[in-house]
């Protein structure tokens, strides 16, 4: 039997929301130290991985691993009738082929229950080894996002340059190119509005804008991302979900005489 | 001659905003007593009853009864040109067959007026008698606006069951199912925050997601809805206009077998 | 070489955002005292004339005129892509197909280089004489885009009428018709609320609403706004621009028997 009682609910609508619209149907396993996710997108060039660790939830029993296939967008659905401020459970009987999802109000005067059918998926679970990257860039998620967005009307493809002093993001487009650079600046007021670079050596990858705009989706689940490049291993864009775990997105560089390869 | 004029000029917006989609054209029937109107829906499944009453307007002059014939959507289109703050006066000369809506911003300083086209409509008036209902439902009406528009994501019908403790609505579609309970509870800081429950006998009836959710769009009008079901009767979803009057809805139940009939 | 510094760099976002839906290219002259453009809309019909005097910038540095075709729906995609508190600088050198804008973050911390092609514009610059108007009303902008905006629901062309007392708007369509007066009214809290009325004879004048509509694009620039008329003249509505100039739109009356000329 499975039953994790998340006291912040609003947390499960919002990493539905930044990954729903990359991956369409998906395994959610379930183990003892958590409830995560790892999925391709539905081109088969992203893979995103979520981790929620049982510490983080108020209650958390799963009595044996289960893997309960979903698919995202329904669930999205029924997470979005839970309110803001709702206590929301997931709750699942060994065996069943369904997961409920109970949504209680904070003053306890409204309770719901949206009863899910889940799916057979297959899927094969990468393993995703440790590496280490030439260059680290934790910055402002909302600054990556409105840059991602801002080069999206230029250009279809982003260049990511590090360097000790920034990190530079480049476009180029039939109506002209553009430049934008963050310098690196720790002297801040709060810490998540640093730009903190950790450089090993110089890097710069090119990626498509189309997926990076997809990842910036996991924009309100925190106020910074780390972007971890080396030439040769995917690019991971990852957001905190403070105390609890991640959402990692994995994208591999465009090989630069391919620049056309993921144009729509 | 009819003039009435109301100071709260918003109110004749929100009035309007709560109807027109439901009724292209009706008859606004103006008496010594007030200003009304009933109406089907232009698939005569549900029907509208608007009352105003005299007492509720600053001004309110009509020497004989009249019956002016409108178009909502074009009336909705000039109310929309109102401020929200300004003062709205309707005008009609006996026999003629415009109405004009006069507008005066609060200052004085601007006075619009708007002129519309009568048209004939055809119209029997019901007489709605009126009835014991099984149960009475009072509730905060943005509420019962939310699980309308919740349980529409996922099935088409919702079934509303009272009992003592609480009201139930339920849902079922291709996804899977919801249950929504609102338990009693009078104790709370704002009155308009309650919801009580009178009941003679248990009730449980289905209807139709689509009118009900065409029904909140009086939600703006009234801080609480009044839901009164009885077995054998059409519901009545019902918002008062502070002072003044209400919005009525009456929609028959479905019966069970015929559960599709209103699907689009 | 052209530097243009403005601190203010929102103001030039707005200025883009108010003429791109009327003039798709235009050139856009640069001289010792000021940035400036001329252009018809594209059915030529109305004219835009922007003037952003040199003192307005914070650095101002043209060594010799130039003009600088640009395709202005281009120019605002990249100017959108600056912060509204952000720095905005022009940059061309003499002789160059491209101009750059450089957006600078209040703390510096993010510098952006957008780089856009020119284009070769034909264009004569027509000499606009100064003329003395039968009556010219000044009144808050957001006003005046509300009346034309409302009139819009109801008709297609609006007959402006200015007398001592005050402007009158009024349409007339297919629904029935409207007249919206507004007041002289110079005793107000804050100067720009006022609606101020310098007649010499009275005058009533139709227009294209398209236009109308258009040109209160320029709302954001301006708490108020002037309109100028004379029988015989292209009416103007003008937007001052704080302390650095204006945009001007002109258009001609409609002859009463060509009405429907405009219509879509």
């Amino acid at each position: 039997m499975l039953e994790l009682r998340l006291v912040q609910g609003s947390l499960l609508k919002k990493v539905l929301e930044s990954i729903k619209d990359l991956v369409n149907d998906a395994n959610f396993d379930c183990s003892a130290t958590g409830f995560s996710l790892q999925a391709m997108d539905s081109s088969h060039v992203a893979l995103v991985a979520l981790l929620l660790r049982a510490e983080g939830f108020e209650h958390y029993r799963c009595d044996r691993n289960m893997s309960m296939g979903m698919n995202l967008n329904n669930m999205s659905k029924m997470l979005k009738c839970a309110g803001n401020d709702d206590i929301i459970t997931i709750k699942a009987d060994d065996g069943s082929d369904t997961v409920t999802f109970m949504f209680e109000s904070p003053t306890q005067d409204k309770i719901s229950d949206f009863e899910m059918k889940l799916m057979d998926i297959d899927s094969e679970h990468l393993g995703i080894p440790d590496a280490e990257y030439h260059a680290i860039v934790r910055m402002p998620s909302a600054e990556f996002a409105r840059i991602c967005k801002d080069l999206s009307s230029i250009g279809d493809t982003v260049v990511i340059s590090v360097t000790k002093e920034g990190v530079k993001f480049s476009t180029r487009g039939d109506i002209g190119s553009a430049n934008v650079v963050c310098r690196q600046n720790t002297t801040v007021d709060k810490p998540e509005e640093a730009t903190v670079i950790e450089m090993n050596e110089p890097v710069s990858l090119t990626f498509a804008l189309r997926y990076m705009n997809s990842f910036t989706k996991a924009t309100p689940l925190s106020n910074t991302v780390t972007i971890s490049l080396s030439s040769d291993l995917p690019v991971v864009v990852e957001y905190k979900i403070a105390e609890m775990g991640y959402v990692r997105f994995y994208l591999a560089p465009k090989i630069e005489e391919d620049e056309d390869e993921t144009k729509p």
